[in-house]
């Protein structure tokens, strides 16, 4: 790892280093916010997955997270939200897909198949090098927005047990069931849709039981999404997981704030309420 | 005046708005962060003048300030740091000098007298549009960073009673005695340096009996200085301002952040007690 920058801020210190990353054969670059308790103990972590477009840096920057996250003892990482490395086609032509765009999935379509294991980078390589690097627990919970929104609780979902909690800012829910998810899909997955369902939180709520069986862990969806929200009707669709959790009778707590958009001050204002509650499972 | 945009956060709303200023003879582009408390009432305003290379948006989307604001009821106004409309020659070619970097002054060199009218614009025009157009008292106050700081420190000692307070995240406390300062006031005040003395922060404290009488306000300053800044020595110099406030009485409080650097991570982490320390003066 080679540390690019060491910045204090509310008492702790973000860190941005980039490492070679087995996951998608190439470099990458991610954040750490460290609190001041770090210095004496070992704290539990917050992975954040950012949105389309976005770096590890927007979340640190916008968010206005480390008043909270010093005060509550917890660390925040941000990883990037693709490759960066290549340069196939159509890779840097689009917000939406390729470069910035990765969603969180492991793409089986060449040539994207080669590199954009982002799946495999947030839940296995970026835990495993951040817990051996740092003072910090194997106590983990997952939030995002957007994309990242979608790749919180897809992660969270899949793993049961690996996260203490989860929670997202206008997540993609349906992905297999918007433009945004279809774009991205079809480029990363393939035309066979019933490749995609293993990606979409709304279709892995529904089939927890038959995925992972009757024991299955039923974790506490917590989200929050801006009713004055472009990207609402479109392509977000919270009625969409909202009621296939009623389906199943799988916990949610889906807050609609009236008057919030899309960006980073709707994150801001409820970036403290999401923290308490992932400090709060962490212990 | 034009809204450019409105965003709701943390239960107030942040808006842009574009107008055309007599100050600087152009458009100009400023943002006013309104918290809930204006809904119902009038609330005051603390100015926040940015330092170099910045506009209107660094401060609202970075400082973190939104959430204190809304407890404490105070609106805050983020100017752009210079005159957008113009294209003299060297006007864009460095990041210290012309767009990005007016110095707060009003300039009298030519071509720079024309517009570079940012010590008019920030202290008369500004608040009087303010004042006239949105829910606001006439309580004031007004800080800043960097060369903001600089600008939050000259427009209040030079106009006592206009601000109940003041203060500054890493001013340029002595700009007549550093390369950016003598940069920005050789080109925009000329070679003649006794005429830069009026826009010199040390300066002003030192002589401000001589300039407004026995019975001068000394509006006590409040200055967070980060000691692992990379300007502090060159440029930044708190000591030749803490000096000049020790030889005349003028009350000053100069905290010295150990580890902190000159970024809006710094900011971000002190701007509360800023906004507290304002918010007690404006009642």
């Amino acid at each position: 790892m080679e540390l690019l920058s060491s910045t204090k801020s509310h008492g702790g210190w973000l860190k941005r280093y980039r490492h070679e990353s087995l996951s998608v054969k190439g470099e990458m670059t991610f954040a750490i916010y460290l609190p001041p308790q770090a210095e004496t103990q070992s704290v539990p972590v917050l992975y954040w997955l950012s949105g389309l477009t976005c770096t590890d840096e927007n979340f640190m920057q916008k968010a206005g997270a480390f008043r909270k996250a010093a005060e509550l003892g917890l660390a925040i990482v941000c990883p990037d939200t693709s490759p960066r490395g290549t340069d196939y086609p159509n890779e840097r032509e689009s917000y939406d897909f390729g470069s910035g765009a990765g969603f969180y999935v492991n793409a089986t379509v060449a040539p994207y198949a080669n590199t954009y294991h982002m799946y495999d980078y947030v839940v296995q390589e970026l835990p495993h090098l951040v817990e051996a690097n740092f003072p910090v627990t194997d106590k983990r919970s997952v939030s995002g927005h957007s994309m990242g929104g979608h790749g919180a609780l897809i992660c969270a979902l899949k793993n049961p047990g690996k996260y203490q909690s989860v929670s997202a800012f206008a997540p993609i829910v349906n992905p297999t069931n918007c433009p945004w998810g279809e774009k991205a899909f079809t480029g990363y997955l393939g035309e066979d849709k019933a490749t995609w369902n293993e990606w979409d939180a709304t279709y892995l709520v529904e089939n927890l039981v038959e995925s992972l069986g009757e024991s299955a862990e039923r974790l506490p969806l917590f989200i929050d999404q801006g009713e004055a929200d472009n990207f609402l009707v479109e392509q977000l669709k919270p009625e969409a997981l909202e009621a296939a959790c009623e389906k199943v009778g799988h916990p949610i707590t889906l807050r609609r704030q009236p008057g919030y958009d899309h960006s980073y001050f709707f994150i801001s204002s409820f970036i403290d309420e999401h923290l308490e509650h992932h400090s709060k499972a962490l212990g």
